[in-house]
């Protein structure tokens, strides 16, 4: 199966239920998590290329592509695991990667999108959003953050905002890693048990946890409201880390090769400076 | 050997002289390109969970410790190859890389130092800086891009500014990467050989390449000027690829023993919680 299929397979459709996605399921994947993970990192090969081609092309100064992956999940879904493992097998160099906070008072001054502007991906690189402005319809609807005709604003501005940025050259890679609630108390007890692991866990997890049905409508609304031709949802099962991680990087290798980055040609006389190079 | 035994073979002392370097040896190490690649993924895994452990250390909001890792050199000297291949082995979300170029003219407006400062890595982060505030005494001296009497002021501005970034808890790992200029031709041909190697190439290379000895000369002014005990400069030989890299990851190595991060201990009662998670 190739990256498009998995894209195609992945994307949100018109009348798509969150409460129908099976957070165990490996859509379009035969194999398991052994050949998974050899497939994983076959494809990180072609990631790495593909990237420092798209790396490559935007040093011309002409071509504007980039990618942006926006990663979105409840606690424990595996966002660090995506950054880590697929992000984590291109070059550094051509990565540029914000995990959004609650913001700042200085962000809260601003309209919701203006600190997500600000970390928008220079062409040439891929840019991850470890959450994003989707905490602003998230969150924000959960807890009431912002009054509720203000959280209605937030669907159309993201709409308007996402069309702009990917017509400015952005490819936007939009995924929910869903996990089932079950899956979720595991991986916060394996981290309550491990002394290593007290750091990754805050007692606010549970507070969020006990309004799971709370958040999985306010995914079912973005996701509705959102989910454009331009920048499509993708829901991706992530009960098995193997397969969310291959998922990704099926994605992420689909955008690029939608991209297609071609090596820029010399802009220079080739012959003229290897004759400078072998004078000096 | 252990990573301060490489750091204190590296690092210079007085009287140093950069002209006494030959970028073909391997000071401190025995073995050759097949045991240092084993050697540099052995080395990766320590590295990687060092670095995690400094993170999580600083999610306390108590430690202040950071690492910067400061990397010049000559041109296709092998500064992409120790981001890729040393830096890349750790998690993407701890490390903060920044490749300075030649300064904006809002960069310019301001003090050197200006643009530095707003990239010293948070606590918990390894930074790497791809260039630095040397080019402000390199590039700068050998082009006379600024008055002599600037360049003069430039040193002792940056061991005051070093001095203070250190006091803030960040270990700075400043690192001279060694290349002959045979090495660098070679290098260089092969990026005109190669056609998915052109955008590597640069016409001014050959330019900065015809100034060899005077760019060394800055180089052992900065040296002798900069090289302080809290941000000594390491001078790691660089002809052999697999050496530099494995070199400069002892040198993390080193600053991450140095600092010792320690898992922090829960801010919250372990078992409330896990109560409270099981009940959810």
């Amino acid at each position: 199966m190739n990256a498009h299929t998995w894209a195609r397979i992945l994307q949100v459709t018109p009348g798509f239920r969150l409460a129908d996605v099976d957070p165990d399921s490996t859509p379009g994947y035969e194999g398991g998590k052994t050949a998974g993970k050899a497939d994983l990192a076959t494809g990180l090969e072609e990631l790495s290329g593909l990237q420092e081609q798209l790396f490559a092309e935007s040093r011309s100064g002409v071509a504007k592509d980039a990618v942006l992956l926006v990663l979105q999940a409840m606690d424990s879904a595996g966002k660090g695991g995506i950054v880590r493992h697929v992000v984590g097998g291109v070059d550094p160099q051509g990565v540029a990667l914000t995990a959004f906070k609650a913001p700042t008072e200085q962000e809260r001054a601003h309209d919701f999108l203006w600190r997500v502007e600000r970390r928008l991906p220079e062409p040439g690189f891929i840019g991850v959003f470890d959450r994003s402005h989707y905490e602003d319809v998230l969150i924000a609807r959960v807890r009431a953050l912002a009054p509720a005709e203000e959280i209605e604003r937030r669907y159309d501005a993201i709409n308007d905002f996402e069309a702009r940025v990917a017509g400015s050259g952005i490819r936007i890679v939009k995924v929910m890693l869903h996990i089932s609630p079950d899956e979720q108390k595991e991986r916060l007890m394996e981290r309550l048990d491990r002394a290593d692991k007290h750091w990754k866990y805050n007692p606010g997890d549970v507070d969020e946890r006990m309004l799971w049905p709370d958040y999985m409508a306010a995914y079912q609304t973005a996701i509705d409201r959102t989910s454009t031709e331009t920048a499509p949802w993708h829901v991706i099962p992530a009960n098995h880390k193997w397969y969310a991680r291959l998922a990704v990087q099926e994605l992420l290798l689909a955008a690029l090769l939608d991209i297609d980055p071609q090596w820029p040609a010399a802009d220079f006389d080739v012959e003229a400076e290897k004759e400078r190079l072998a004078a000096s």
